[in-house]
């Protein structure tokens, strides 16, 4: 780490933060080229309510958000602590909470359904040429309110 | 863009979510001078539980805010995701998670009111003199926990 | 202030608010050293459910967070606003949902009891040889969801 300075290490820990907002903006937009795209190439991905099956490559994360049933949801994140591991290289936890209704035609707002899951990201994120990405994002829950 | 580099756009990020922050708490401190104070002197704002009626112009908001009904309120706000447009202009997007009760005078903790309405900021943020302020700020509501 | 630019407020800032988030993933963590050693040796925490009470010390800290009965839980933290009073000492207030369980033993996701329990922490940091710590930290509770 003697190659980046104090604010060097802050601009990578706001960028992978920012990446954490953006893939929950654009999964709750469904915008599913939008959400693969945060990840590298070989990316891998698993999901929060099946976290022991995680899903290899951008291609294949963009058909698993493309075919599910739409849903309107809201990831809420928090709590993200960025670890930059090296010039290239950092990892991350945040916490969840998601909230949703498979209502996607009422006018808003709709009552969501019950149970609030509180869950968590532990991501692995590169810098590559198009800016910091997703490495390994491995979702998790822990609480249910 | 050419005339921001990562540090000045960072920089802007930072100062803008610092903005919907402060609203958040100005808000619930029921500091309805300082509330408006955050927006420029025409700047709109529309309550998140009334999305089609903005209010218009700084005076106007601190009249808003000064004449409702006091309220315990809680803008707990997350996801905050900046897009520096210029050097004097952003757009943005932040989740609101609101939680409130008409039961100002009692000892805290009190019960809230039933109902966790979760919803959104979208901003115009605009760089003045007195450094960034709400150019335009519209609340929606998506859904309710 | 005039020692301090805008970036290094930035910065002093941002370290503040990363503090606040490795307090709730270490206490959450149940990592009791970990937590204690966010504090100066002098720093004072009162607890939010028990917010007219105060430790002082870091080493009672630590203790105190050893010997309470192990519980699985979620500090949420959000709204974050630091105020930089001077290069080494800061002030800032954060918002903390919180909601757990008893059960630390069954599979997750595990119920969480009801009531989420909706406060803050207000905030004084110091700039220590070690970088920013609490030097007081102050949990109050607002409302129960």
């Amino acid at each position: 780490m003697t190659e980046m300075n104090s604010n060097e290490r802050m601009a990578a820990e706001w960028a992978c933060e920012r990446l954490v907002r953006q893939f929950a903006m654009l999964n709750d937009e469904r915008d599913h080229e939008g959400v693969a795209a945060l990840f590298t190439q070989d990316g891998a991905f698993a999901r929060p309510f099946d976290p022991d099956n995680p899903i290899v490559g951008r291609e294949n994360i963009m058909v698993m958000f493309r075919d599910r049933p739409p849903r309107l949801s809201r990831h809420i994140m928090t709590n993200t602590v960025v670890e930059v591991v090296s010039p290239t290289e950092a990892r991350g936890r945040s916490y969840l909470m998601f909230v949703s209704s498979t209502d996607v035609e009422s006018p808003r707002p709709v009552k969501a359904e019950p149970g609030v899951h509180v869950g968590q990201y532990d991501d692995t994120f590169v810098l590559t040429e198009s800016g910091w990405r997703f490495q390994k994002r491995l979702g998790s829950l822990s609480l249910t309110v």
